[in-house]
C-alpha cells in the first residue's frame, strides 16, 4: 500500500452498468445509499457547472509538483473509466491541461479527480471534459519523481481503490468500493422513487413534519412552542 | 437567547414593501445606507451566479450535522420569508436540498441563508430557489437533536433577529434590523440617485479625483507626486 | 520601496504589442516560457467565467479598508493599462464598485487585479470590466489613509513594477517584468507551436509515454509493472 | 443592535460569585452544562499556555483596522470585567498591545477575548494578562472611525450582551447569558461531582461501556463484534 | 473497507521493539526511510510541546460530533496501542477530554491521533498524555450514531489500516505499514548513524555543498556565480 | 528580478549596529515606525516561545519541493545574517532540519525566515536556532531544480532585497529596507522613549482617552454617551 514506482496493469473495474445506474441518481442520493461514507472532502470542485461523471477509478499516486505519472496512467485507461490521483503532500499545482486531456478523451476517460490543482480550464471546459479539484492554477509541474498507478490512494479524505465506482456531479465526489456498488444501486433507486412521490407532496404544501411523521418525536424531545 | 427546543410561533416581520426596497438597491448599497454593519461574512457564496432575493427573516438555530429544525421551520414560513440558519458548531454538511427547497417554495420562502452545506444545487439552480451557503456538500444530516426556530442567532457573523429584514445578492448578505429598515431604505435610495449622476460623469473621463473634490484633501495628507 | 504618499506619474511601460501577443498565449503558457515564476497565489479569481485581459501594470500600495489610492491610481491610467493592487495588511473588503469601474474603463483600463475584495459584481459583469479578487465582498471602503501609485508592489504573493506586463485568464494571474516581456513572448509562441501538433498525435490516441520518449526515462528510475 | 457611536454606561452585570464558580469549571463543563451552546470558534486561542479567566462582558465593537473604541471601552471597565471585542469586518491587525494591557489591568479587567489579531505577546504573557484572538500580529491600527461600546455584538460565532459572564481557558470561550448563569453554574457544579468518581473508576480499568450502561444501546443499534 | 457498525476484536499488530525504534528515529527520519509517503497532512498538532509517542494503530471511524466509537474502541486497546480516528465528515468537535484519556490510560494506549477537535488540553497535558489534532474545542459530542472499530479508516489524509505502526512527534505524525515496518527500521537507523557524522562536520563549518558533492551537479544544473 | 539559476556573491548588507538596535525595539515598534509597511502575513510563526532575530537578509528564491538551494546560500551566509527563504509555488514541505541549522549555525546565521514548512524542531529548539515558518512537517524535500541566491524575493507577502535587515519576534517579522534602516531606529527610538512614560502614567489608572487628548475628537466624532 502506498507503494512508489509501481503499476499494476490488470485491475478488477466495477461494473460499467452499475455505474452508469449510479451515477444517474447522483452523489447526494448514492451517499445516502452508502451509509453516508465514502465522501470526499466538499473542497473537491468541478471545474465548470453541471459536470456530471461515473465510472471506474483508476488511481494514480503523484509527487508535489510533478505529474510524470499522469502520462503513465493514460496508458491504463479503458473507455469509462474516470482518473483519481492523490499527492504525498499537499499542492495546489497546475497538474493537468489541455494536451492531458486530449489524450485522456482518445483513452475513453470521463474525468479527472484530482486533489492538486488543473489549468487550462477555459479550455477543458470547451471540450467538455469534467475535472474535480482543490484548486485551479497556471503552475506547471516537472516529470522527475516515480508515483504508482493503481494502488490504493487518499483523495481529499477518501480511500480510493483502482476499480471503484466513482460518481461525481456538483455536489462533490463519492467513492463506491466495488463490493458495495450493486447494492448501493439498488438502494438509491430506491431512495429515488420513494423521493419523487414525496416531491409531489412537499409542492402541494404538505409539510414534512405530518409527511415525516415528526411531531410525535419532536414533541417527546420536549420542543416547546410559544405563541 | 440561544435557547434550544423553542419555536416562536408570533414574531413581527418587518415591512414586505421595506423589503423589497432594499432588495432593489441591493448589498452594497444597503450595507452603506446602514453605516457598514449587519453583514455576514464573505465566505457565504449563492449557489448560482446572480441569484438575489430579499425578505423577511425566520431565523433557525441548527445542531451540527442535524437538519431536523429545517422540517419544523417549514411550518413557520409565511409568503415573503427567508430562512435564515446558524449552526451551534462548524458544519459543512449537506443540510438543505431538493425536498426541502420544494417545501419551502411551496410556503412562500424566497431564499435560504446557511452557515453551513447545502446539496442538489443542479436542481435547486432549476428551480431557481436561491441559496447562500458556506459549503456545498453531498453529506446528508441526521434527525435527532432540538435547536430553535425564530430565536435570535448568529449567522455566519452576523445577528440575525427573527423578522429582520435580509438582502441577497452575488456581493454576498446583509441583515437589516426591522427598526431601521425605514431608515436604511431612504438611505439607500437616496445613495443610488446619487450615484446614477456620478456614473455618467465618470463615463465621460472626469475623475473621481475631482469629482470628489480629494485633491485638496491628498495634498494635505502629503501625497506627493514625482514625474 | 514600499514608499507610501507617493505617486509616480511617469513610469515606462511595456510593449503594448508584446503585452498582446502574451495575452494571446494564455497565463499557463507565459508561465511556462518565464521558467515557471511570476505567478500570483492561487485563490486570485476571476468575478466571471471567461475573463481574460493583458496589459501593463498601474500598481496601487492601498491601506487596509481604504480605496483611497484607487481614485488616486485612475488618474495615472493609460489606455491598455491593468490596475494591480496590493495591500499592507489582509483584508477582504470591497474595495472596488461599478462607480470606480465606470471611471477605469472610460480612462482606458483593461482589469483590475487586487488583493482584496471587490463589490457590484453582478454589474461588473454586465459592463465585461474584468477583475480578478481574493474575495468578493458587500463591505465598503474609507478614504483616510495614503498609500501609493506606480511603486513596486507584493500582489497576491507576486512582486509587481509599474510597467510590467501582467496577463489574467481562468487559470490565475502572471506577471511578465518588462525586460524578460520581448523572450517570454517568443518562449511562449515557439511553445504553442509544439503543442498543436502534439495535441493532434494525442487525439489520435498516440501517449505521451511514446511521444515524449519517457519510457526509457521511466524506466531507469525504476517504475515496475506488475501484471 | 449594533448601532455606531454609542458607548452604554450602565450595564447589568452578572453576579461575580457565579462567574468565579463558571470559572473553576472550565469552559468544556460550563458548555456541557448549557446544553452546548454559547461557544466561540475555535480559531479563538489563548496568547499563552494556560491560560484561564472568568468575568462580566464589557463588550466593544470595533471598526477594521481600528482600534480607536478600545481605548473608549477601558473607561467602563469596573474590576473583574472581561473586554469582549467584535469587529465589523475580517481583520488579523494587532489591535492590543503593552500600554492597552496596562491600562486594563489598573481598571481591574481581566482577560480580552478579540475576534481579531493582538501584539506585544511576549509582555502580555511577562504580565500574565490574558488575550484569547484570532491572530498575532504586529500590524498597528488607526484611531479615526467611531464603532460602540456595550452594545451587543457578535465575537467568533457568538452573541455577547453586556455584562454576560465569560468564561475562557485553554479549550476556547464561552459566554453564559446573565438570565442562565445561576442555573449554569450549579448544572456545572453537578456534572464535575458526577466526574470525579468516573474519573476513578475509569483509572482502574472500568470501561465507559459499562459504566454508562452503553453495550445494550450499541447492540441495539446493530454493532457487530467480529473476532 | 469503510464499514460501519463494526468493531474487529482480532487484529494483527505490528511488533512492539519495530514500533519502539521507530519511535527513537523519529517522524522526519522514518518518513525518509519509508520513501515520503505515508505521512498526515501538517494541520495535525500535538497538544503540548515535546509530546512523543510510537505504537501500533487500533483505528475508529468516527460520525461527525459524535465519539460513541471511542467508548467501543477503549475496549480494544492493549498495552502499546495508539488510538487512530477519522471522522466520516470534517468536524472540529471536542471529541475526547480528561476523562476518555484516564480510560486510554488505564488500558494502556499511549496516545490518540484524531483528525477532529480534543478537549481538557490543560488536564490532558498535566497527565502527559499526549493527543495531535486538528482542533482544540470545548465543543461536547452526542453518543447516538455507529462508526466502527478497527477498519481501515483515512486520518488527515493518510491511510491507516488496524496493527499499522503510528510514529508521532513535534513533526507531525507518520504510519507505517506492518509490512515495511522492520525495513524502515533498518533504513531509519542507517540514516541516523550516517546523519551524526554529518552533523559534526558540519558543525565545523564544512559547507553540504562539499560534504554531498553539489557543486557539480549545480555546475551542470547552469548555476551561475555573479560577484 | 525572480531571475532562477542565479547567486549573487557580492550584495551589499544593513549595518549591523542599526540592526541590532532594530531588534531591540521590537517588531511592533519598528513596523510603526516605517508608516507600517514591510510586515509578513501573520501566518508567519516562530517555531518556539521567545524566539527573537535581527540580522541582514541573505535571501533564498526557492522551487516547491526541493532545498537545494538553501545549501548554495549557506555558502553566502556571513555572520550576523539571517536567510530568507520565499518559494516560486505554495508549499508547507519540511524544507530544513537539524543538519542544515548546525550548518547555517556555524557559517554565523541569526534565525531563518521561511515561507513554507520545517522539521525538526525539537531539535531546532534546543539548539536556540530561531525559525520562523509557514508549517512544520516531517516532509522531506528534493534537490533537483535551480532557484537563486541573493536576488529580490516575496517571503508571506512581503518584498525582500538582499542586504534589508530583517527584525523577528513573537509578534511577526519586519523587512526594514537598508535606506531606511537608519531612520527607522531612530524613530523606533523616539517611540519607546515615548512609551515609557506613557506606561507608568496607564499602570496608574490614567485613561488613554485623557492622555492622548481623545476626548474632543471622539464627540467631534459623534460618539453619545447613554446612561
Amino acid at each position: 500500500m502506498f507503494e512508489l514506482g509501481v503499476v499494476y496493469r490488470n485491475i478488477e473495474r466495477g461494473d460499467a452498468a452499475t455505474a452508469a445506474r449510479l451515477g444517474a441518481s447522483g452523489t447526494a442520493t448514492v451517499h445516502e445509499a452508502m451509509g453516508r461514507v465514502g465522501l470526499m472532502q466538499p473542497y473537491m470542485r468541478p471545474i465548470y457547472t453541471g459536470a456530471q461523471a461515473a465510472g471506474t477509478a483508476v488511481t494514480v499516486l503523484l509527487q508535489p509538483g510533478d505529474n510524470w505519472m499522469l502520462h503513465v496512467a493514460a496508458e491504463q485507461i479503458r473507455p469509462g473509466d474516470i482518473v483519481v490521483a492523490g499527492v504525498t503532500a499537499e499542492c495546489t499545482d497546475g497538474y493537468f491541461g489541455d494536451l492531458l486531456a486530449t489524450s485522456f478523451k482518445a483513452r475513453g476517460a470521463r474525468a479527472l479527480i484530482i486533489d492538486a490543482g488543473v489549468r487550462d480550464v477555459r479550455v477543458l471546459t470547451e471540450m467538455r471534459f469534467p475535472v474535480w479539484s482543490k484548486a485551479i492554477s497556471a503552475k506547471g509541474t516537472v516529470k522527475s519523481t516515480l508515483g504508482s498507478v493503481n494502488v490504493p490512494i487518499v483523495c481529499a479524505g477518501a480511500l480510493v481503490t483502482p476499480g471503484d465506482i466513482v460518481v461525481a456531479d456538483d455536489d462533490g465526489v463519492v467513492v463506491v468500493p466495488r463490493a458495495m456498488a450493486a447494492a448501493a444501486a439498488v438502494a438509491a433507486s430506491a431512495r429515488e422513487a420513494n423521493e419523487s412521490a414525496k416531491r409531489d407532496q412537499l409542492a402541494q404544501g404538505t409539510l414534512g413534519l405530518d409527511m415525516y411523521g415528526m411531531r410525535e418525536p419532536l414533541q417527546k424531545a420536549g420542543l416547546r412552542y410559544v405563541d
